[in-house]
């Protein structure tokens, strides 16, 4: 591998849905390329993610101050904007990247950071192909994020430790509430949980199992058997006097349609309008009668700063670090991984992954994390999950709410002509 | 008023929906009777609220180790169970007072303590006011508790500072979340929380206003207006680029029908589903055309221990305490109350009201606490609102959960025939 040798500076964007944990690794990238000066110039966010790129919108970094980059460790979402923009391939949309590098040349930027999860490694990739073809040098390096914990090789995603923990905490909380309910009122709470495809999310809530709280869970990976869950909620609720079930988003019927999907229509004919949750309470309530509550997380479940995993916090800043200097150790196209060594006590190393083997690939929840009956994790699942929730990382506090950052985001003068995305 | 000099033994019971501090108040309750043994003899809690003491099911909290109770300050939900069960009155149900006055005479009760909202002052005025007729002295104290905040006289009430601040920190992270997202995606967030009739937690929404996030609160005091709610909405995200609405579950149109009423119905003819979070949502998507998320906290707000305001869980203990000491003193019939002496510094006291003026009364927000165009809240409401939220009081946790108190609630013997209820 060929080491620039040259000053360079570097770009830095967010990508997709943002995370509790995202900017912990937006500072560890800039504090890193901050103790490198003699090698990387200045660092370029893209404002609004890859859309700051290619419309030549770069934030300059270096007028925040320290302690604000600092603070990015505490503050959940995307500092700097992210979006949801997919390059298309390079045969489809080759004047994009093209652009990128007109854009990275013109700003004499030579490494490239892209933080998000499946799509941006395959954006990350591409561009890295591209630049060797055109012959413009850029070290791309994809810093992994999403709280769908869906990418392949590295053990887990910064950003699902922290949802991971939400659900667990939240689930475990209002499961306690309905406990002291039942008697009279509600008997069964659900919850829904983000994970369109993969069911890492729900899978958290069955963490609570341990505290002796009975729990369902609607997997994506699983097809919906309707009597096969209300057997099982029926016989919770006799057994314990209530049941909590956490759904996901994702699941789904034998022919793919969502639970979400009921044909539901309002006065005006207009689609449905509610979510798993409401579906899967109104069966329960149809089939037993019982009364119940339910409850969709959505953003507040990825954007919980205050109870954020201390394991994930780290792990999000540790692969920002690494990220930087893997692009000074000359390496192109790779992302740092966590590589567990042990379940506990808990031991893990950073490691590589090229993108070749990264882009395009989802990983499942494997079938033996989840029971035989389908609607619980069982203890393989819960040793893989339970460091992933491990400590608390509690932002500073004024007057009652979190200290959370804002930067100035600072723009840099454009050089180039206007780009119609 | 009569001191009662015989050693009498203690009920006390938590009622209607439980709160993240309803079980501090009964640890500073059952602390402080420990500490008065030469008056206070065993302290009995009912198994499910009111209902225990109808059925006779009490629970020996003598029982329980120092530790134990001592670890109910930092369990959020209803230790002994709650219940949502409310008496006639004394001319249609005279029966159950009876029955009440019985068991309390059968178990050596002179103490009666009971921890919940409106309708439960009114049960325990009710059991006092019986008591004298029936010739059994029964010192009945309420501890306020309910999340909606609308009880009158006290300043406020244990449970609400929790969710107060549970919304306002959720709504500035799902606000930070949308900022991030606006560029290409999810421009209006939706966060519905509870409230039936007052507005109080919906108003907590607004304090994330001075952290610069434009957000819209849709309040059960105000009739909801929906071209003026389109255009205010419209208004805040071309000025921000985004906007946070806070919709109250109570806010209705004219008719007085709720907004979560929209004539909903399933393919099978079944009645609507969702909150009023999807219906406001899905109203600005009709009018503006922006991709919006939306979130129902449901029960995670008031059951949220982990993000619980010192505030409120000091005031929670503090009101189990002084009821203890208020009927050790004689008194009769009271509930201790929050006297708010000043804002900032925020200093109070404790008092005391007369349940004859606390039951049946509900306290909405004041019209001033309402910004003139219904859509927000004034620095009045913010003044009176940033005490409350104000500290944080976290649970121990044990691998990445809360280490919540589940108690053994052991059974006390029973003594007289069931009753049907």
């Amino acid at each position: 591998m060929a080491t620039t040798t040259q000053k360079m500076n570097a770009f830095y964007a967010q990508s997709g849905g943002v995370t509790a944990v995202i900017n912990a690794s937006a500072c560890g990238v800039i504090e890193t390329a901050r103790r490198h000066k003699d090698r990387i110039g200045r660092v370029y966010a893209g404002r609004n993610g890859i859309i700051g790129a290619l419309t030549e919108d770069l934030i300059d970094t270096g007028k925040e101050s320290a302690s604000a980059i600092a603070a990015l460790r505490s503050t959940p979402s995307g500092a700097f904007g992210s979006c949801r923009f997919k390059l298309k391939s390079l045969e489809a949309n080759r004047r994009e990247y093209e652009r990128l590098i007109e854009v990275f040349k013109a700003h004499g930027i030579g490494y490239f950071f892209y933080n998000g999860g499946g799509d941006s490694a395959d954006t990350c990739f591409k561009v890295s192909q591209l630049s060797k073809a055109m012959g413009y040098p850029i070290q791309a390096i994809h810093v992994p994020k999403t709280v769908d914990n869906d990418l392949p090789i590295t053990d887990c995603c910064p950003g699902f430790g922290s949802v991971a923990k939400y659900v667990a905490v939240s689930a475990l909380e209002a499961s306690f509430d309905v406990r002291s309910m039942a008697r009279t009122s509600t008997k069964v709470f659900v919850l829904e949980v983000m994970g369109r495809h993969a069911g890492w999310i729900a899978a958290a809530g069955g963490l609570i199992e341990d505290q002796g709280i009975p729990v369902v869970i609607l997997f994506p990976e699983i097809v919906f058997d309707e009597a096969k869950f209300i057997a099982r909620v029926d016989a919770l609720v006799r057994e314990h006097g209530y049941c909590t079930v956490v759904v996901s988003e994702g699941a789904h019927h034998a022919d793919g349609s969502f639970l979400a999907e009921q044909g539901t229509k309002d006065a005006f004919g207009h689609a449905q309008l509610g979510g798993a949750a409401p579906v899967v309470a109104n069966m329960v309530k149809q089939a037993l009668g019982h009364k119940f509550h339910w409850a969709v997380a959505d953003y507040l479940q990825r954007a919980a700063r205050h109870i954020a995993s201390a394991t994930d916090v780290k792990q999000a800043y540790e692969l920002g670090v690494r990220a930087v200097e893997l692009a000074l150790k000359g390496h192109n196209a790779v992302m740092p991984t966590i590589d567990r060594l042990s379940d506990a006590p808990y031991r893990y190393r950073i490691g590589m992954a090229p993108l070749a083997n990264v882009a395009n690939v989802e990983k499942f929840m494997p079938r033996d994390f989840i029971t035989k009956d389908g609607f619980g994790i069982t203890d393989k699942c819960k040793r893989y999950l339970r460091p992933l929730i491990r400590g608390e990382d509690y932002p500073k506090y004024k007057d009652g709410l979190p200290l959370y950052t804002t930067l100035k985001n600072v723009a840099v003068a454009k050089k180039l002509a206007a780009f119609e995305l």
